[in-house]
């Protein structure tokens, strides 16, 4: 077993929960990170026995969220039935991407009251499941079409409204590294972090900018500077390589887990956390 | 005259020094944002002279900074020239790009000392000439290739370590919209703002991520709501309209500067500062 590192299942994304979940057996991973929409192909109830049997744990659920559309019933209900699917997965959280500006809306102030408001509705429900809600702010270059929630700072504005075991926040190096205050804010964070996830910031941007990922040391992020920041802040949980690449998901899923496994010991596991 | 809409020079990055002091005055727009290669092309006097016979305001120059390298004298060499030429044009500032993380370096921390200690080794000349130096925060997306500089917040707690007509921000719209703390900290600048840009956030991002800008009116934007801060604030500068766009540069100039008044008026000018 490699430490703390998950797969987060969205690096292998052709993989099926039963391939992903084998992948990281042959390769030594203890944990994954599952995402809704292999988990609805397989069945719920067939991913919970494929990961029990295979004793891995789950590091996190992907993803609630979308909060800011006009339908909020709809939204409310589609966010419990993750929730009621991360609690039989047995995840400690599930990953919020909390939706950008709907269409023809401008007011972004006003957009973002809302997407806290209903952060809200939802935190009881979680917490009742025992299954935390992990806002994730988005690097600003998706903040009008997929998350209004922009950095830590923000994040924690909100998460800290409730009570700790129902809402955390995910420090992904993607969407944080460059900012400012990073460090500050994560020592903020505590025991609020939910999810620590990793992943480089490559250039140029890809063509599809959702695909712009890379692999850790194939870009400009200071994983070791975050890695120490978020251990000192007290995070013993796994650590998620989460990577959206074309090249990535065209290549051979053993050898992209056999890459990451090396890259996380180059890059991230000198700063272990837990 | 078009109150304070200001031509910023690389929304017609084909058109030459004369060609853009001519279709200002033929669009009635009252003042320009010039940059240092068309300048250096018409040559510095020529250039002084066409402004000044047009009778039109410079509102800054763009631009100088890149202040991250390893040869510090070149860097500062090379800015102190650009402070000489916003001071002959007559340019209240000079924007400062302040560069991305040099090649091969991760530590942005240090890399960011680095950048202000520069800032704090050209403020004294600035000051001498009478041209402020504007630190432009750039959107987080140009982090590790432009500016390590993310955001108002970080350019101000720069900013404030000197006299306010030796270092003050640019505020640019398609740079910090996404901000939660944008209001706030436009307050807090107050007279440290140095110039107001605008152009528009749109989707999806160009195949160069330089060249995503977009007309007011075209995008994700909250003009409405940043004009009125920075009319609060207290700024009654020029509004400079600075749009990289592959499209707009291949229109006709004249027709992108009809555009750029109707747009200004119907998106920006109700709350026009001044």
């Amino acid at each position: 077993m490699i430490g703390k590192l998950s797969l987060n299942q969205a690096t292998t994304k052709y993989w099926t929960v039963e391939q992903a979940v084998d992948g990281c057996v042959r390769a030594g991973i203890g944990a994954i990170g599952l995402w809704r929409e292999p988990v609805a192909e397989t069945g719920l109830d067939a991913a919970v026995r494929l990961v029990r049997d295979a004793g891995l744990r789950v590091s996190s659920y992907c993803r609630g969220g979308f909060l800011t559309g006009p339908d909020e019933a709809a939204t409310l209900d589609d966010n419990r039935r993750a929730i009621d699917e991360a609690a039989a997965l047995g995840a400690p959280c599930l990953v919020m991407v909390v939706g950008g500006l709907p269409p023809g809306e401008r007011d972004i102030v006003a957009v973002r009251k809302r997407m806290a408001q209903r952060v809200g509705l939802l935190a009881p429900y979680a917490q009742e499941w025992g299954v935390r809600l992990a806002l994730e702010p988005l690097h600003p270059m998706y903040c009008a079409d997929r998350a209004v929630l922009s950095t830590l700072r923000q994040a924690l504005d909100i998460a800290e409204r409730f009570p700790v075991d129902a809402v955390g926040v995910v420090v992904d190096a993607y969407h944080v590294w460059w900012d400012p205050e990073v460090h500050d804010q994560i020592a903020r964070a505590g025991e609020r972090i939910a999810s620590f996830q990793v992943c480089d910031w490559i250039l140029p941007l890809a063509e599809d900018a959702l695909l712009s990922r890379g692999m850790m040391g194939d870009g400009h992020v200071d994983f070791r500077a975050l890695g120490r920041s978020v251990a000192a802040a007290g995070y013993d949980g796994d650590v998620e390589v989460e990577i959206f690449n074309a090249d990535i998901w065209a290549a051979d899923g053993d050898d992209v887990l056999a890459t990451m496994v090396q890259r996380y010991r180059e890059h991230v596991a000198p700063v272990e956390v837990g």
